[in-house]
């Protein structure tokens, strides 16, 4: 069957779409998730339309074969990972960008890097806010996904706040065309934004529409650290109770020593925490960065500084992006993407400390603290059994923490196949069944993302 | 069968919760949709808890019988108009607020008005910032499930941007509580978007947990005259592409004599098209008023005015919230509320002029220029059989003009009854396939607002 499958996806794609080449399948197989162990697809294809799309999808129907998406495979949570016998449909070639300035929105494919969309936004003089840490090789495609969000959500909002329409191929190969190039529709159901975060299981966007904003003021950026993590979230939940930082991120202690290891940038490697927070309220900025050193300085911290200085303030903003490359360096890592109410961030904080003590392992944590959504980082040495244990246990713990604190286990990255375990605990089971119920009534043979989200 | 179920929900609801009164009934048979013919209900619940509305969901779906939710019966397109033999279903009565000023959000029954959660934010320093135009008669629970905008939206959002979870019974009376306390949250789908802007056809939104977000600062507010509705609409244009206004609010000549002689606050009756635009961001305030200024004068405005006074500027705001009021004492009055691209306003108004007098009825135009979304407002005598004709013939070609522009036939009313006949054009079939699915994957006896949004 197998054969007769690649002979009819063959005759109907493009000269070079479909790959069977195993070393080049091989560097499609996996997203991000360290410990995620991907399988062997059938075979890889890369859409260079969403006409390939809708041909593989109606194959795949017609001989049930489940198919996994992929966007730029930056993912953090092995939603993107290949199981066995899978048709693995790769979207990182659907490159178009259009810019509609004076309509103040972008119309991009799927496999569009999120940086080169604000790139391109910039040449109009417009910005798309979206900004994960990974933002220089991530895709749109990926971010929709997921509803991925980032540094300067906690002004902007994530993802979703953006998409004003996309194209998606459902499991039978059917396109629907969902929104456009208004800013405000409330016509029918809000599809696009159930299909935002259903990370493939549902259908695949080829396209998106997302809103552009003006590109904002210049930003000016406080460093601040402080003798503990609970001085610090006090710090945080002050600042957003007055202000609109667009920007207001955490790293503990093991986080700001990573960093500095990795690329050394002059940060305090024995501050309890470090608060790194930006503002771009133009000639209202000085008084907001005013007031947030202020509170900062009421919460005891150690140490502030501001710089006005775009480049300087950016040095910092990508110390706190490397965050995570400079773990991988470090044996293998398991992410957390944990948010709760923000007055329980150092609740948080502190419990993954406990939890990282009672299960000898070692825990960063760095964060979008504005907005309670943190990333403990547990990393070990994946050679070593027992330790192996210990960091599941641990990342098992800071789930049920998280959800004992009225939290979430991912804010941003997606359940994938890592939180897939989990999800069942947080959403109980009358959401479970609602969220069947729709998955059976737009993917009804199952063969989208399986696995994947549910487990 | 009637009595039969009339029995057993007095058996299972509070005392004074069951009401067949025709007189009280028939004060929630309407909402502000002028046009539509209420049916008579069986009986109208007046829901005391989310339990009371589980028992009546329960019983419907045991005896099959239409249920029609409604807040305050603020809708324009009546989405909450009864329907003959239904079970009309009131949320108003639920109006329980929690801030939670640490976590910047609000806990709120379904029944809580805009302004009155407003007014509880603002004793914490914070800030609900959705703000329909009946802000001070209208409930949340329609909010979300309109989906409602208003005039900060075009800075700040529409009320799905802020809804952080939902309680919601479905159909058959099991209750779902989405979402939570966390900012960021994307465990599994986004089921609370999707309820959000369903208009009751999904299932009945019994409480929501909304962001609040910091007081902004003092409004500043430009009055702006134009010969004609084009430049304004370049204005408009040129606005949004370089600054983020707090309000950009466009009214024609029409709508300006209305709101004056409703109550005169001194704007120019001549004038082909007002825009009134506010600014909030503090100290950068100026430099972006004189901006929009500039641009108003390079676009030919014949009258530009500036004032910092928040009472002042808060007048002005209140001329044109007062509109459909204005037209209200006037006749009957068909309310559009189509969306357009920024680039298109121009021509929707131009077209909807064309329309006005092709149809030889009355079209006054007003509206959120600033995210292309504009509210025409035919005014017409009910008694005159042809006006009522000419007028409905009217409608129908603004929301063709407004398809044909790319854009949507309702941006933040719904789409109720008055608009159902016209979704299946804007949708397409392949999204009303999608559409059917998922209203039967959820409620698969169709006994929740049947009539509405599809016709």
């Amino acid at each position: 069957m197998a054969d007769d499958v690649l002979d009819q996806l063959a005759a109907v794609l493009p000269p070079g779409a479909l790959v069977v080449d195993r070393d080049v399948v091989d560097a499609y197989r996996r997203d991000r998730a360290d410990t995620v162990r991907p399988g062997w697809p059938l075979a890889l294809v890369r859409a260079t339309c969403t006409d390939d799309v809708q041909q593989v999808l109606r194959l795949a129907s017609e001989h049930r074969i489940p198919v996994v998406p992929r966007g730029a495979g930056s993912g953090l949570s092995g939603g993107a990972t290949a199981t066995e016998g899978c048709l693995l449909l790769s979207l990182d070639a659907l490159r178009d960008i259009e810019i509609d300035g004076p309509a103040m929105l972008a119309v991009v494919g799927a496999g569009v890097l999120n940086g080169d969309l604000k790139r391109a936004a910039r040449e109009h003089g417009l910005w798309y806010p979206p900004d994960p840490s990974s933002f220089e090789f991530c895709s749109i495609g990926g971010n929709l996904a997921t509803n991925a969000g980032g540094l300067c959500c906690v002004k902007y909002g994530v993802t979703t706040d953006y998409v004003l329409g996309c194209d998606v191929v459902l499991a039978d190969g059917t396109l629907l065309r969902l929104g456009g190039r208004t800013i405000k529709d409330v016509a029918g159901y809000d599809l696009k934004r159930l299909f935002v975060g259903s990370e493939g299981t549902l259908g695949v966007i080829t396209r998106a529409t997302v809103r552009l904003r003006p590109a904002p003021a210049p930003f000016s950026t406080m460093v601040a650290t402080f003798a503990d993590v609970e001085s610090a979230g006090r710090a945080v939940s002050a600042i957003v109770a007055a202000w609109r930082p667009a920007g207001l991120e955490l790293m503990d202690r093991t986080t700001v020593r990573a960093v500095e290891a990795f690329k050394p940038r002059g940060l305090d490697v024995d501050a309890g925490a470090t608060l790194l927070a930006q503002c771009d309220a133009g000639a209202a900025s000085v008084d907001e960065m005013a007031a947030i050193e202020a509170i900062c300085q009421g919460e005891g911290a150690t140490y502030v500084a501001v710089t006005d200085d775009p480049d300087e303030g950016e040095m910092f903003m990508q110390a706190r992006r490397e965050a995570f490359p400079a773990f991988f360096d470090r044996g293998t890592t398991l992410i957390e993407d944990v948010g709760v109410p923000i007055p329980r961030i150092a609740e948080l904080v502190g419990g993954v400390e406990r939890i990282a003590e009672q299960h000898r392992t070692t825990i960063a944590t760095v964060g979008h603290a504005g907005d309670g959504n943190l990333h403990p980082l547990i990393t070990f040495d994946p050679k070593d059994a027992d330790a192996v244990v210990r960091a599941e246990a641990a990342f098992a713990a800071v789930v049920e923490l998280a959800l004992s604190l009225g939290g979430t286990l991912t804010g941003e990255h997606g359940v994938g196949t890592v939180k897939a375990p989990f999800l069942a605990a947080q959403l109980g089971p009358e959401v479970l069944e609602v969220t069947r119920r729709i998955k059976d009534a737009l993917d009804p043979l199952g063969i989208l993302n399986p696995g994947k989200m549910f487990g």
